[in-house]
């Protein structure tokens, strides 16, 4: 079998509307685009890499500029780049985390986080949510109390998510994070869903890490990610390496010994640099995207039956939302069950709810344009009226 | 500043001969080249992501495919994708190596091979590479006794090159893999420049992993790899999360903890698969490439002074030359110094030599067509012969 003969042209971006939960911020911008073409191969950024021989010291393409101005852009001190968010919370994890150690994150977290943690042999403690779906400092304080109680040892590092892959809330962290400092844990910004759309400060909200993922919120290829830090912290986590050879009494420079020497290259490393300055810009348009999330939340609001299970009004762009006495209903009669909700909303050029759901699902409506918002919104509203249900 | 402005289109490629050590093999098929451009998105290989939701079960595009086809053309059972060799390394290090285990690699090993035993907290011991530069059975056996004598345990892993970075000299697997096997050591084979480039059989070779590297020989984009290895093997180090949350109860699925779940998406997953067919069609032609690479040290061996310094006749196309009596002799007295044979050889139309390089060097004649061997062939003649060194 050829599997190159098998791949068709992705046509998602170009043809539809595209409200994946996971997709929205992560399609390139034209610049990324435009550089992923020229750079698309491995070793493409390195033609110009000289002593120390590090990524983050490559002036052409101008990589080492992306690295202290994203640094600076997140109010932080010092940034590298990762495969992915997840090779981010693997790196902090790995410097913080022994074997049987308590580590604490939260009842809304995202599976990498959870596996990061078993990755460097720690025992994930939840903070839970409160009623609301939302990680309090309260709730975070208590639960590192019952954590030290149970394990008789101070957790070794607590992970909290910015906005949370759930429900898309925004989450207390300057309380959360103040919680942990009173026991000196470091506390790890899970900024998956918020570096990239919307302004994020770790001075401000007093974090020690941030982690960022390129493919999800930079509009970068993937994998790609960027962790960032303090000074003080940076020791440790982008420690060097001071391995020697036995025979030839080789050592390696200053390659990081927790990011496996350079992290990225190509294409992924390209494409984060490329996008930046229009994601430097878009994260100061928030307002607007919060705006359009609102306005397409209450169409959905308006269709009999359906819930919201996210923050009302919406503080981000990605929303849980719960059809079950909507567009379930018609799903329970229809011949074609549950996909034709997903099949109607792709014949009018919208595509990203996973087929068949019609339960509880997430969209996500970064991006959209005014335009495009009113045209899903009546897309749905279409396919409710035409299904008999009720529109408010 | 504003990075992107600052990235110029990358022209090695398209206006250059690009004999770089390590960019030859990872240059973009014109396949990979077009399904980068389709699926450049972050998430774009997870539009059809269904149950049990990971990666190598995706059969659109063929991602399944890839896995399943890949395992079995290296001779192995199993295979994942990771976000370059070294993430490899890691997963297998991470698996097998406890803090303060004495870890084999070799004399000729690559700094990420260091760097993942390091960060895994093991202790390198290099077997000494014998006086050809080769590493063989004998010698690691002899250092395999020393280390069990020296640290009164049996090392829990042994990384061996296929050809090394150094020198491209191809050793001795299968004695190497008996004497590991002889304490039941397990053996991991670094195939960053074979995997891609030449047959490569890990059942014939004797070896319990193969790792490769897709944007160093496997024409894919960056951060791109593979690891194969035994159904045994596999067990342990794909194994599966089994953590759980301590206040929702939640399960995380099939992921797998070394890789961190899935380790690509996008265009470093689609590139690597869709060069795969013209990668598995490539290495058939290795009798070729090698005939282009002994043409070529041929070539400047002729040049009086010029010193092989990897195996001859050449059995790989890396190669490390030694021109400390030819051109560095030009370099001493001319008044560009060093750099005049690199900007000699680019105003032809040849680059990958590093700038000011005329001591020892390497070089990569992967990929190059016979009329563009001769071309380069005759520009080195032509380089020499114009500043004065004598061309046997």
């Amino acid at each position: 079998m050829q599997c190159a003969a098998n791949i068709e042209a992705r046509e998602v971006e170009e043809m539809y509307i595209n409200i994946d939960p996971i997709q929205a911020a992560g399609r390139l911008t034209p610049e990324a685009q435009k550089a992923v073409m020229a750079y698309s191969d491995g070793y493409s950024v390195c033609d110009n890499c000289l002593k120390p021989f590090r990524l983050d010291y490559i002036k052409k393409p101008p990589l080492a500029d992306f690295h202290s101005e994203c640094a600076e852009w997140l109010g932080m001190e010092q940034l590298r780049v990762v495969p992915g968010a997840r090779r981010g919370f693997q790196a902090v994890a790995s410097t913080f985390v022994e074997k049987g150690d308590p580590v604490i994150l939260t009842a809304l977290s995202h599976y990498t986080e959870f596996v990061s943690v078993e990755q460097s042999g720690g025992i994930p403690c939840e903070i839970p949510a409160d009623e609301n779906q939302h990680i309090t400092g309260e709730n975070a304080s208590q639960k590192i109390e019952e954590v030290v109680e149970k394990y008789g040892k101070v957790p070794s590092l607590l992970y909290v998510e910015h906005a949370d892959y759930q429900y898309g809330n925004i989450h207390d962290i300057r309380g959360v994070a103040k919680a942990a400092h009173q026991y000196d844990i470091p506390v790890l910004l899970n900024g998956a869903y918020t570096v990239g759309t919307m302004p994020v400060n770790g001075k401000e909200l007093g974090v020690d890490f941030i982690v960022g993922s390129g493919h999800k919120s930079m509009a970068a290829p993937a994998p790609s990610g960027v962790v960032a830090t303090t000074d003080e912290y940076a020791e440790k986590v982008f420690r060097t390496t001071k391995v020697k050879g036995d025979v030839t009494g080789r050592t390696f420079g200053i390659k990081e010994v927790e990011l496996m020497g350079c992290s990225l290259m190509g294409v992924t490393m390209v494409g984060l640099t490329a996008s930046f300055p229009a994601v430097k810009k878009r994260v100061e348009n928030w307002d607007t995207e919060i705006k359009h999330s609102r306005m397409f939340a209450d169409t959905l609001l308006s269709i009999e039956g359906t819930k919201c299970m996210s923050d009302t009004p919406r503080e981000h762009t990605l929303t849980r939302v719960n059809t079950i006495e909507s567009f379930d209903k018609v799903a329970e009669t229809h011949k074609k069950r549950g996909y034709f909700l997903s099949g109607e909303l792709k014949k009018k050029g919208i595509t990203g709810v996973i087929p068949g759901s019609t339960k509880v699902w997430k969209y996500n409506t970064y991006g959209l344009t005014q335009k495009q918002t009113e045209y899903l919104s009546n897309a749905f509203i279409e396919v409710a009226e035409n299904n008999g249900l009720n529109v408010n």
